[in-house]
């Protein structure tokens, strides 16, 4: 029965474990704590600190696969497991492009993927003179780490800029700045890939962020002309064509206007594991995202990524006024009989990641006003107001 | 967080960890076997033994409900566990009803519901009497204990029919015979019903069986008149209720010609706990019959059974040829992008059931066809030949 160890214990290893069963597959977990979100539900939990490599060996004995649910596992220790004759997948190279964005942007710009003009930022002078080639549009980043919104800041002038560089450099945080997209929104585009070539890619998402953090996903992104979406999905098979992904790539996108006038696309961000904006599938396609992870890291002939409804939409449930979520549970359920509510298993904190509903359907208002009243009642709030602008929220 | 204790480590009990999982509920399995179906995914494993009221009260103690993979545990030690105050669903005075056979058919005699003539079999004369009254038209069974074809005949003469009641009744065994019905074919009517009193029907399926086992479920049932189907479901519903069922509820049904010349329907045998012609809920409906037994054993509001495609179809995988299942996996995953495979993680014995596949679509034949060829890719057959009259089969 092939073995796929996954790497860190949070809900993206407890919704793989889900779908391994399934399919029949064996699973276990590289938890750093025994009640994590994955460690409540896999069958073999084993404790340790992925960035030890006698961890990462023990978990990976006779594994047929090992894969993550987070991209911070040292590439030396995973490079170290590779020439011990473990698949791991993604590999290291490929990883490389998903924990450090500079290293990312210089690769997708030699591949000619639309990636905004960036520079390295090494000093205050590299600072200002990037202020001045951007004309003060500037987004700068941690190269390394950031997530979810974390490491990136907008300076407001080229003093403040240099300031804060000069501070972040000091602290030992290497950095890089872009040109700040003035985008209309934000959208993913998910594909699969395998050892073998196989690639799959599910329909384009818009995905709505605060904070930025994935908040909605509707799917497919309504009013995205056929032709830009085509241009989305052939950007991420290409980009993991090029990039030698496995398993699941996320390529987040900001949609704005072309120099033609057009709408186009800009490539922000890359995931190599199931992502938030994906979590639609599991209810909204033939193949949810996570079963086709697991597929890809083992080699497995991917599935068919058909959605199953003509709208799906995705609604995130971030921190919550109630003590448990599952004290939410018989009024979502009963408000709500076709919201597919997932729940982590988390304790509540403020802002954290505890669920996300998804629900389908035939008309997108409606859809969305049951994704977005079961998250609201998950975290403990009234239902929204019916209003009419609210499918423009 | 809830918490579901599941008696037996079957198949059933390892699809409801997952739709557990789903939904953030904690479960807790008591299992023969360390290495059985559901043993290898549940998180919290204990061995025992479902007949020791000990094991019993361990698995309970803490958890919100305590529920069943099949029938077999004693009332009287639930009706202990139900004394100390246990959660017990469904409950021992319902259960009687999928346990004894002749309880079965005199309550469902006593509700109005559609059986066949039957008797309790007690002795020779008892078997002679019954023949006269049925014109020979007997089908024995053991009142308890039978499953899947076993502890049912179907005698070929009079004297044959009171020897193997000599015999079966000298062994022990409790006996009562009813009326063969000459069945065209047998559907499945499932519902699910909360301690509250929620039902909520799906919709019926025809059930194909060969040797008293479910080889393919096709949803909806395929000509079955709206006012045939509306029969079943409120059949089912008014058993449920009449009978204070909760959790799953699975009516099997005979279609047959009425004594107006009508197609109508005679109950067959009942199952309170998801069932093998419900699988195909799993993909084929917004809430599968695995979540809406965990939802209705704690007492949560019930989820929408609306179908997500037109139809769906199961097929079960009993035996194959192959050492193991697994082996399959990139023939199968390859040749059928859409199929859904579940496999149930067991070692491969003659006739033993080891997965089954579910594949959706808007055409019946071709959705049949992928069902099949699945399968008996699994099974380690040939694909089946794509012939004409195979939607008939």
């Amino acid at each position: 029965m092939p073995t796929v160890a996954v790497i860190g214990d949070g809900q993206l290893a407890r919704m793989m474990h889900t779908e391994a069963i399934e399919l029949g597959l064996r699973t276990r977990v590289l938890a750093g704590d025994a009640d994590a979100s994955a460690s409540q539900v896999f069958g073999d939990v084993r404790l340790g600190d992925y960035t030890r490599l006698s961890d990462l060996e023990g978990i990976a004995r006779g594994a047929d696969a090992l894969t993550f649910d987070h991209e911070h596992v040292p590439n030396e220790n995973l490079q170290a497991l590779i020439d011990a004759g473990v698949r791991v997948e993604p590999r290291p190279a490929a990883l490389l492009y998903a924990q450090d964005k500079l290293e990312q942007r210089t690769k997708l710009g030699e591949i000619g993927a639309p990636v905004p003009d960036f520079a390295a930022i090494a000093s205050e002078e590299d600072a200002r003179a990037f202020w001045s080639r951007v004309d003060g549009e500037v987004c700068l980043k941690a190269t390394r780490g950031g997530y979810d919104g974390h490491g990136v800041w907008f300076p407001g002038s080229e003093d403040g800029f240099a300031d804060l560089v000069a501070e972040l450099l000091g602290n030992g945080t290497p950095l890089y700045a872009e040109r700040k997209i003035a985008f209309t929104r934000e959208l993913s585009a998910m594909v699969a890939r395998n050892r073998s070539g196989e690639v799959r890619a599910w329909p384009v998402v818009e995905s709505i962020q605060e904070g930025g953090v994935c908040r909605v996903a509707i799917s497919p992104a309504p009013d995205l002309s056929g032709g830009l979406a085509e241009r989305c999905r052939d950007l991420a098979v290409r980009i993991a064509e090029e990039l030698d992904v496995t398993g699941v790539l996320a390529v987040e996108l900001f949609e704005h206007t072309g120099t033609d006038g057009q709408p186009t696309v800009t490539v922000n961000e890359l995931a190599m594991r199931p992502h938030n904006t994906g979590h639609w599938t599991q209810e909204g396609c033939v193949t949810s995202q996570f079963e086709q992870h697991l597929r890809a890291v083992l080699d497995l002939p991917l599935g068919d990524t058909s959605p199953t409804a003509p709208w799906t939409v995705m609604a995130n449930v971030l921190g919550s006024s109630l003590p448990a979520l599952t004290d939410a549970l018989p009024d979502v359920l009963g408000a709500f009989p076709d919201a597919r509510v997932n729940l982590y298993g988390k304790d509540v904190r403020p802002g954290r990641k505890l669920a996300h509903v998804n629900v389908s359907g035939q008309d997108l208002g409606e859809v969305r006003r049951r994704a977005l009243g079961a998250a609201a009642l998950l975290r403990g709030e009234p239902l929204p107001e019916n209003r009419t602008d609210e499918t423009k929220a």
